[in-house]
């Protein structure tokens, strides 16, 4: 069984649980879903068809594309459904000749006046579209990566040190000044070692522009590592996993400086330490939101968050209260406590982590630069 | 009054005849708006609300960027409401005094499910949550560029047409040899130039890649420009509004890509000669459809799409029936034909047009190249 027919038969048994005939995953501009390509291969755009028969349809947009990256039971262009959800959902149920009756699930992202439209379309189906949806089931699937996943990221994580230790090396050798060099040397290095790209745009923010959480634009021709604080915030995309670390680099600092470094670098330190199987990840980033309010501050961010095929999954670290994740093996999330002033400028420093049944395992070498 | 004003003059209007008393946007990962950043300046996530009482709150993740970038007459950490737009909502609900059982619209993209804790959360207000919202209303107003926009757009052209010219001619001399050299080449260049950066991640596919619609990824190492067809699409964003320009690099051609190049090349023409104030967008679409016909070709995507804050905005250039729009002074879009040979390669064509009182202008200069 291959590593797609084994998520199926998950997503296959869930549906068998949930009484549901056929799901449907949708991936287009404005309603993201990898979903799909973490069940077919398929890293594109286009709708994605489960039926409880255990048969699939992936409508691609791009049908050459389709053919080379992905696997399904069926695959049909896309275009002969108009890329009309409504139009794909009723050819599905054609083509794979579900009954009358059944429950056919839609995104849970669904617009509200998107749904009145499927119920209006299918009346003589029973629309599913709810928070506990197949996606959500597929998120906590997700949380835990297999063993494929996890070698990948291993590799990302090596290639991401790589390109750390040779930004580090340039910066300090001039050879890195401006925010733009940062950001292209990271585009240009990370492919030629095999990455897809970068996982997000890079946020190359120079002193001057390091008091926001994400500098907009993300960068520019400014100087960097210059006198101040300035933030280098970057993931590779691997067979499409994506790192995603912080550098701060420290130069000539003021007072204030010195003290946003340190207790960004102190509040790291402690995050890691606590993570451990069995930790919420609730408590980790109380921890952290308490010790930098012992020094009258505030992070106005989340301590982290789960990497995959989305820059952003389960778990998050923050500190809510209907936040419920308990770290166990094969979870991977950065931590990445960051402080921010409008004058003396921001410090934010991100690792990745690996759980495993040893316990953590720091993946990458982040690390607060000081010139 | 200033652009601001004057946009939000037209939502307090609107609001007022429609009698909703209080509005939220929101921008966030998954579901990005820019209607905020075109009522206030603020590039990043957060909620907007617009009282009938004609006041604005601002809602940022990110305060300093938000005090740098925004106006609004409050500015509130989103953070005070964790980050939550259902507690956000509460919290101008009572900021402004809004009045029990007024009606409070929520975005029409707001899921299902969410849709039902709104109602559930805000029992003492009329929620609505319709197709026909304020940002719908916003966009018809985007689809017509005020002269502010229409200068930024004559700008970012002039860049991009600079950048056309350096791009065939670095091919022409051998120093653009990889997708890479062309994707880095564009994000340096357009920087230089004063760009905030490039509209969307930029699609280089060479010769052996360009049988997808959008390569996948969407540049690599892989050599560009060499014998068969070449696909480069970017756009470059300049002070938010991005353009989208395609070129196809020809070298050494078969009969069959002689044959696919003439053909988009001939559509483009066709289609542009079509573009005047009047005529109805799907009327240009469904030429370009026949005449790709007559030679037993498909094209897989939309013929066009309006350009603005978003890379793809109203008007769209396709062939639907319900598709009605009619281009008028002020409106900003692409014609960009295309055609894709799993074996031959794909080649597109596209420009940027803006409608004027005296008919069509071709902003920019994007061409088949034969090399």
């Amino acid at each position: 069984m291959n590593v797609y027919e084994a998520r199926l038969e998950k997503m296959w048994n869930w549906m068998a649980n949930e009484g549901i005939a056929l799901i449907m995953f949708e991936d287009a501009e404005g309603r993201r879903d990898t979903t799909i390509r973490w069940l077919t291969g398929l890293p594109g755009d286009g709708l994605l068809f489960l039926s409880v028969e255990r048969k699939s349809i992936l409508m691609p947009w791009d049908i050459n594309l389709a053919k080379a990256y992905s696997r399904a039971d069926y695959i049909i262009p896309y275009n002969d459904f108009d890329r009309t959800p409504r139009k794909g959902i009723r050819g599905a149920v054609e083509k794979l000749k579900i009954p009358k009756g059944s429950k056919l699930e839609i995104p849970s992202v669904t617009p509200y006046p998107a749904f009145l439209e499927f119920v209006g379309d299918l009346t003589d189906f029973d629309i599913i579209c709810r928070e506990k949806s197949a996606a959500a089931y597929s998120r906590t699937l997700r949380l835990i990566k297999d063993p494929e996943e996890i070698s990948v990221f291993r590799k990302a994580a090596d290639i991401t040190n790589t390109i750390i230790d040779l930004i580090e090396k340039n910066v300090r050798r001039g050879k890195i000044k401006t925010e733009a060099d940062a950001a292209m040397f990271i585009e240009v290095e990370s492919r030629k070692r095999g990455c897809d790209g970068t996982g997000f745009e890079t946020l190359a923010a120079g002193q001057d522009r390091s008091f926001s959480i994400h500098a907009f634009p993300a960068w520019t021709n400014a100087p960097f590592a210059e006198q101040g604080l300035s933030i280098l915030d970057f993931g590779l995309k691997y067979r499409g996993y994506t790192t995603d670390v912080t550098l701060t680099f420290v130069r000539e600092p003021s007072a204030q400086q010195i003290k946003i470094a340190g207790l960004v670098e102190k509040a790291a330190k402690l995050a890691i330490e606590m993570t451990a199987n069995g930790t919420m990840t609730r408590a980790i980033a109380a921890s952290v939101d308490d010790f930098f309010a012992k020094s009258k501050k505030r992070m106005p961010h989340s301590l982290g968050h789960g990497l995959g095929l989305d820059v952003h999954e389960y778990p998050f670290i923050r500190n809510r209260p209907d936040d419920e994740w308990t770290l166990a093996p094969g979870m991977v999330f950065t931590i990445e406590p960051g402080l921010y002033d409008s004058v003396h400028g921001g410090c934010r420093l991100e690792n990745d982590i690996l759980m495993t049944e040893n316990g953590r395992e720091i993946l990458t070498e982040a690390r607060i630069i000081h010139l």
